[in-house]
């Protein structure tokens, strides 16, 4: 180990810090050795930084976590999770208790393993997954800049708050990160600042290992503000203090980067064996020592370390006492954007919003579902004005920029409504992850269905994290045609549709369409996937927006109906079709339009029932893998492989989806079951 | 349109240059236009350097596309691919014939609309997902350096190419390039050379609404020698000769930016609208009037310029000749090398390799999967050379680094056998697409299963492509414990199940580890899936390496069994907990382990019938949501919903996978099926 640089003079202030930091230090290690399981590593090293923040750099209000103009903070190294709740604890956050601190990474505990936004107050976004929360924080300094742009006034300032990030090696290493932080340059994002713990250790050991780039150089190129500070470890603080200072006048987003030791203070400081495993008991003690503190007592916060953090508390309520009277102020001269302004904060529809989509008959014009999509987009960006739309790249195909929201979202215009996100999936969804977890703001966002697969690592966040985004994924199968089997997704309705709190729709014509936006608007605790069509959905009788919320309804029927046939999207008008011949042929069939998986089973068992009673054989058709069908259908005609390229008509009936395949399966099927199908409910 | 400069001096060499360009970017236009659909614009940008690659550059042979030897292309902005159809087509690949031209984009053509490498012999990677190809081509770059290190000896280098790509703006935003391009920097590839096709457009219109960071400054901050050329459009190639003759002298991997105009020639040159749909037919007569061609004839290649690319084809029956020649002495001198490589070339294991694995019995050490694969690959790496390993930092928990292949692959140490590829999961995934394309080579790469979402993107097209590519990913479960909900994955089982192509393997045990790789090493066309546990997974009576080869197998039995319990990895020793608990109630069970669900497809009706016979109830066990399951089973004790945070056991405990809760649900479904079980097998 390399002989520590000599201590700074001790002023006071100094003293206090070094009190305060190494009280952080020594919790972290007592919280994860209590818990014997977690990463003190990172919360040591990252300690003077956390101090800066909370004591002087960041407004908040712990009385009140939700306060709409409290600055964001996001720790994008999420296993350093300890030292979030010990600053939650410290600043007294109702949320972390002392006793949650020793309970750290218990069962139903408030401090999870990794931090929970939906589950621990104070938490803005929930990381663990690398490169995630850096590039949320991005969508929450969009976030911020767009609804400033939107609400503020002159002198009003309603709106006013900075985004800061903590992030380790690993983040920077992400390709979700390169993404966001490249179009965060672009986009000027001048009140994002990033406090890179640049510490030289990942899992793996030494960053010489596998990340020799000059990431300051990198971020530069990305059109970021770059500074460094050698003393990351160092109670005195003023040279962090003034880049802070100095990257808060920037007009550009700002990484700084923090020298620091990883587990500072214990005997393996600077190593990847501090990282994610408890110090031992002796290291502890000796720490503790050091540190010139008691090795007897174990998460041990002396009285003028809490009065410290609690004058913090104090303030924070003064904080959002003095906002509430610019509020009251604003609201006297703008009462109906005040008003708006606290609805949003509900995150509650515009009255009447349903009342503006589009209504379609079946002598409307057959369109791709992405078309229609495009058609209720128009009037929903008129009438809701949070909703912020985008595409990677595939605007013109997407058919996600509508009138309404023509302007783009940039630099130049805060005020835009439209993000050209660049051909950066991943990105994106982590981006639209922030715009939605900093309120205020309904993302829309959108690329080719298959294309899930690069964004997955976010999209699942969407869901676990329970925010409001909406995915808008058009090409949604072999039906895409000439682009081939590396753009025909044919196994991406069964990932998304086993992703937990997923609301998938894909809806089979105009109405659906109307109806898959239905179902995903004023859904606040979750995001849906709607997955378009490029190829052509006829519009069909007897569909409707509110039958979409049941996620299966009988389209068509006929008595003693022998078989049904069901499925999505544009397989639907080809079961409808394959129901009239049966009907020529003498068979009766029903046809049952699926939407939603997770929305039909959101359905009591009657309904259920009445959509497919016992002992008719249901014959499923999705252009997509059977995995999920069985469920429902006793026969699928599915997908077994990738797709191919070729006019998409062709394509679809070269795969068998053609009304001729689908009769036979039909015979085949009834023809098996002479005595009825079996019963597929089961009794849990 | 700004004023085209000036034409350089026309000398002969830059005469028939340009007639070799402009009969390429004719070709596009007509390509494009009979399919009525694709993309003309960056294979007429792309023309004057994908002329010079297969005039002077590239060393290849047309009559063998598989030459171990050969320069490896990739086009990693895919949807240019009739430029790279046209290519092969003029240097006199047997894959590509006029006739395969004009069926660009058609159903079942040799030119289908995005490159497959499976399909036309000459492509090497299947690209169009974007950042893919640039990825794949640092696979290939390593591959080049790891396989001249084992083999090359003095005077007889039998393994030296270089690896060429041509990329647009969309692969340069995407983060997979990024991961990629920062390891191939850090790892100091300098035979890797980028043809940037710099024309600042994409699908959105200019690269000014999205990407306006300094590409080249962020390339040398990764460590890569970068230059640009400025007349891209230009039939006089010397800058852009120069600029490929000293990329070759680099140790850095290379990128060149090349100025272009996207669609040049078109009316609508360097504009969006020429990116992706056909010209209109007047705007191809103005072009080929323009190029001094005859507007009124279609595909019209002239004689001259066919006779300067068959040269070519010529020279690459030469070029092999020498190598072979080479190879002779190689033989001679080193004859156990030459048949090991030749062993290679053919994709085949060593003999006896299957003999190396370790067995275990019940009295044998319970640890978790994760520790029998690091056990089974200790004498895997020993006795298969060709075994390539990495993690994306997570080398400790993964446990894929072992005795044999401790020494790492880098700048200084091509000879390594273990690759820190950071946290980069979709980089490493693409890498290794293109290490397994290469040949010669057996890749693994390792991260925690739930962060396929990171690399979802990379992970289908490993099966698309059909790559002997093998994933171990470990932490299987919310077994996992502590790390909470972001890392425990509870819908991976289901998302990676429903890919086609892909083998999935989760062993319950030791000697089903062992089977795992039994299944996983020898498939030649197609990735593996390998799930393990951290959680411990204790021996089991009965399980074997070759059962698991059957994917699904009884594992106990009882005369006239009441009820089959089934389920994979660690919830199969519940599974045995539970059979005998109901033995010990008087109930008789089967307990079937089902390791993989595809291989298990891949049996006979009989022995799918032997396991789960007509009539009897089935109850499956798995940590993961029931996706995929109704299937196989009656009933499903499964996750619905995300896991917690908090001690494994505990968890598991909580979510219902203990005894009790198996043999309660057991019972249900006993009680709910008095006259027997349906019969779930279908007619088709
Ligand atoms: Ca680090
Ligand atoms: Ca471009």
């Amino acid at each position: 180990m390399p002989p520590r640089s000599k201590k700074p003079k001790m002023t006071e202030a100094i003293a206090k810090n070094e009190k305060c930091i190494n009280t952080i230090r020594a919790l972290a290690a007592d919280t994860v050795r209590k818990a014997n399981s977690g990463h003190p590593g990172a919360p040591m090293g990252c300690a003077p930084m956390a101090h800066l923040l909370w004591s002087e750099v960041m407004n908040y209000n712990p009385a009140n976590p939700k306060w709409s103009n409290r600055d964001r903070f996001v720790l994008s190294n999420g296993h350093a999770c300890a030292l979030q709740y010990i600053m939650l604890h410290l600043t007294g956050y109702d949320s972390v208790s002392m006793d949650d601190l020793k309970a750290f990474r218990q069962l139903n505990s408030a401090t999870p393993g990794h931090p929970e936004n939906f589950h621990t107050a104070g938490i803005e976004v929930s990381t663990g997954p690398l490169g995630q929360g850096i590039s949320n924080a991005v969508g929450l300094a969009i976030a911020e800049t767009h609804l400033a742009a939107k609400f503020n006034k002159d002198g009003l300032d309603i709106v006013d708050h900075h985004t800061f990030v903590i992030c380790g090696d690993g983040c920077l290493q992400e390709g979700v990160a390169s993404e966001s932080c490249s179009l965060a340059g672009h986009l000027q994002l001048g009140k994002l600042i990033v406090l890179y713990d640049d510490n030289d250790i990942t899992i793996d050991g030494s960053t010489e290992l596998s990340f020799s780039e000059d990431v300051g150089k990198r971020f530069q190129a990305y059109g970021w503000h770059v500074q460094s500070v050698d003393n990351g470890d160092s109670a005195d603080l003023s040279k962090l203090q003034a880049a802070i200072a100095k990257a808060k006048t920037s007009s550009s987003p700002s990484l700084i980067k923090v020298k620091t030791r990883i587990g500072f203070g214990s005997q393996m400081e600077g190593t990847a064996k501090v990282h994610g495993s408890p110090l031992a008991p002796e290291d502890i003690v000796q720490l503790k020592q050091k540190f010139g503190m008691d090795p007897e007592k174990f998460f041990d916060v002396p009285e003028d370390v809490y009065a410290h953090f609690h004058e913090r508390k104090d303030q924070g309520v003064l904080l959002e006492k003095e906002w509430n009277a610019l509020f009251d102020k604003y609201k006297a001269a703008y009462p109906e954007l005040a008003s708006d302004f606290e609805r949003l904060q509900k995150g509650e529809l515009p009255a009447g919003w349903e009342d503006t989509l589009p209504k379609f008959t079946p002598e409307s014009k057959g369109e791709g579902t992405r078309k229609y999509s495009g058609a209720c987009l128009g009037p929903l960006v008129d009438k809701i004005p949070e909703l912020l739309g985008g595409s990677a790249d595939l605007t013109p195909s997407n058919n996600t920029r509508v009138k309404g929201n023509e302007i783009n979202y940039s630099a130049a215009d805060r005020g835009g409504r439209y993000v050209r996100y660049g051909v950066r999936e991943h990105g994106m969804a982590a981006i639209c992850n922030g715009l939605a977890a900093h309120g205020g703001i309904i993302p829309y966002c959108a690329t080719f269905l298959v294309f899930t697969g690069y964004c997955l690592g976010s999209v699942r966040l969407s869901a676990l994290s329970k925010l409001r985004v909406i995915y808008v994924m058009t090409h949604d199968s072999i039906g895409l045609g000439e682009d081939g089997p590396t753009h025909q997704p044919v196994e991406t309705l069964a990932t998304v549709r086993a992703i937990p709190n997923m609301n998938v729709i894909r809806p089979a014509d105009g109405n659906e369409t109307a109806g898959a936006y239905m179902s995903a608007l004023p859904r606040q605790d979750g995001p849906t996937i709607l997955a378009f069509s490029r190829q052509t959905c006829p519009n069909l009788p007897g569909t409707s927006a509110e039958k979409v919320l049941k996620g299966a309804y009988i389209l068509s029927d006929e008595p003693s109906a022998k078989v049904i046939l069901t499925g999505s999207g544009s397989e639907v008008a080809l079961c409808v079709k394959a129901a009239e011949a049966l009907k020529a042929a003498g068979i009766a069939a029903r046809v049952v339009s699926f939407p939603s998986f997770n929305l039909f089973e959101d359905q009591d068992s009657a309904y259920r029932a009445s959509v497919f009673p016992k002992g008719v054989p249901v014959l499923s058709v999705e252009a997509s893998v059977a995995q999920g069908w069985h469920k429902y259908s006793h026969g699928q005609v599915c997908m077994k492989s990738y797709g191919k390229s070729g006019p998409g008509g062709e394509v679809f009936k070269h795969f068998g989806f053609n009304v001729d395949n689908v009769v036979e399966k039909a015979k085949k099927l009834i023809d098996f079951y002479p005595n009825g199908a079996p019963d597929l409910s089961a009794p849990f």
